[in-house]
């Protein structure tokens, strides 16, 4: 298989497309960015499709092209870990509206021979999980063994076996909602407003200028990093130390740590995101409320016989244990085959990206009790 | 007294100065704006300095001038409310560094003609305290009945016991802490940044151009508003409804209710407050560490003899419970006289500000057990 162009690392596929979108409009032609890893078996029954977050991308397991980071979920992904290469075939892409690689309005607008910007059309979690089961046809694979994703990737996870039941044999949904809450809302408009509140940003118009609304999308970012954090977790890490210093400044200077970090949070982000994607995708995941899409019943977007695993994190307060809670209830009126776990961890939302060995033995049981 | 050109609504006096700051420099002149409601008796012993909170002012119980709305805290102050002008000489003064009359980055430097902008020296909660003393001392009043306050108001009040011994006999202290946490540095951190990341800022310089950095301010305003409000509380006032739309737009609007609701609130307290004053007082808050201030320990700064009411609400995020437990437990090791009860509201940190009428119960018993 590993001659096969389709697999492999830093893959594009510009797919014909038109694919339409809940919005109503249609998009032509869709690029979808991703990366395998493993082999496909020969009855392509050993695919893993994991889905990432708000900001995260296909590199899920190789080094960052911009950051030159670790894959953003080695801890799950690799050799001897539970989704492992020598034993699944692993798909990760970029997701629609993002801007490593797969359409988004960074992306050349056909009709107009120039960026999309704010013309790229609104697309949502299911638009998504749509263009992933385009790659997917792609590849030659069916129906997948697992989809795995945390918080926004946790949407995605649950709206594929909603959208396409007869392909999705299970789906761990880690540190999610089946719908964002008011205040999720509010910390997502308040970084879109950060950015659009930047004069560079230009109405999104800012690709030609080369001068893009890196002060705002900084903003936007330290905002949502706060959330992504408990407050026990900052406290510990942080608390009220100062940042190289023995007194405090009485100045604007970041004196306290927790500033410094935030800071640099904000401004490496810049680097590698862009800003226009930052405003369609967390529009995206404002949008996704899976019972609306079922007719008011989220029992209803479980039909179809896969095995969930849901799992949540005590200190979380953006995707707390209360949200798990209610799609496990869904599940069992569904009469869906689900467990459901609340692990403990100081790190909040964040948790699903560390080293939390329970946490992976948790996803590496559920996976193998489908593949005896 | 109502004779005395001193006492009524919309009072500035010039103290003298210079006031000695905890940032090493001094401040002189020191404007105070500030009102007072009820009559000093004889012997100057019934006066309560009520502290307002971080954007609020010294219109308690008087129609703000530039919104036009009641004063902050009329559910609490006003005849027949605990703080009842029929019994009590109530003060209440705009903080040092604000922007409502008394000096802050807005005020005219001396030295140079020309507004302080961010020549303005960096305030603390004591020496917003040490001004109030000197405003004190110009209306005669030696020693406080009481010293009350939520939120920002809260830090002063227990700042001035352990400032003035002498002068304070009971402190009521709502919805507070004596110091800032690292989340809450980090909420004000992005705050700041929001303000400074917008161009019109222009380092602080911005008054002579008339053209403020209302876009900054407001992103600022909208963060610290979602912390002000609980995740129940905003789910149950706006959960995911529309803003007047039967469907979503597909679109960047403001679809949800409690975007628009927030982007109101943002653009609206652009009327009403300086940049500038946002930047100094946030750093006040951030800066507060009342133990710090007295050897590391905590009951250090309760050695005076005063009274304390804690009240904290259960679902406040910004303050929690766990915030006046641990002041309380000082109190206790100091051996002061302290009550404290944690009351339910599903409004969050706002609640000190609402209707909350176990709130006036329990301050008015506070008050009225010193009276007798």
């Amino acid at each position: 298989m590993s001659e096969d162009s389709r697999f492999g690392l830093a893959r594009t596929v510009r797919l014909p497309g038109p694919l339409k979108l809940d919005g109503g409009g249609v998009l032509a032609p869709v690029d979808i960015a991703y990366e395998t890893y493993g082999a496909l078996n020969a009855d392509a029954s050993n695919a893993i499709l994991i889905c990432h977050a708000l900001t995260g991308d296909q590199h899920v397991a190789s080094v960052h092209p911009v950051t030159g980071k670790p894959g953003w979920w080695v801890r799950m992904v690799g050799p001897g870990k539970p989704i492992d290469p020598e034993r699944h075939f692993i798909v990760c892409a970029n997701v629609l509206g993002s801007c490593m690689g797969s359409s988004g309005p960074a992306s050349t607008d056909p009709k107009q021979g120039a960026p999309y910007a704010m013309r790229f059309p609104i697309v949502t979690i299911r638009d998504m999980v749509r263009a992933q089961a385009l790659l997917l046809d792609h590849l030659g694979i069916r129906r997948l063994r697992a989809v795995v994703g945390g918080s926004m990737g946790g949407m995605q996870a649950l709206s594929w076996p909603a959208t396409f039941p007869e392909r999705v044999e299970a789906a761990v949904v880690i540190a999610s909602t089946a719908r964002h809450s008011a205040q999720n809302i509010a910390f997502h408009e308040v970084g879109r407003q950060a950015i659009m509140a930047d004069p560079k940003w230009r109405s999104g118009a800012y690709y030609d200028a080369g001068d893009p609304p890196t002060a705002g999308l900084a903003v936007a970012r330290m905002a949502a990093h706060i959330t992504y954090l408990s407050e026990a977790g900052l406290t510990e890490k942080f608390g009220r130390r100062l940042q190289k210093r023995t007194a405090k400044s009485f100045g604007f200077d970041a004196d306290f740590q927790v500033e410094s970090y935030l800071r640099h949070q904000g401004l490496s982000f810049t680097d590698r995101f862009d800003a226009n994607s930052y405003l369609y995708i967390t529009r995206a995941m404002d949008y996704f409320d899976l019972a609306e899409e079922h007719g008011g019943h989220l029992a209803n977007a479980f039909k179809g016989g896969a095995r969930f695993c849901l799992i949540s994190f005590d200190t979380d307060w953006l995707y707390p244990t209360a949200e798990s809670r209610a799609i496990v209830h869904a599940l069992n009126a569904a009469g869906a085959r689900a467990s459901f776990v609340e692990l403990s961890s100081p790190f909040g939302h964040d948790a699903f990206l560390l080293d939390v060995p329970e946490m992976n033995r948790v996803v590496d049981g559920f996976l193998r009790a489908g593949e005896r």
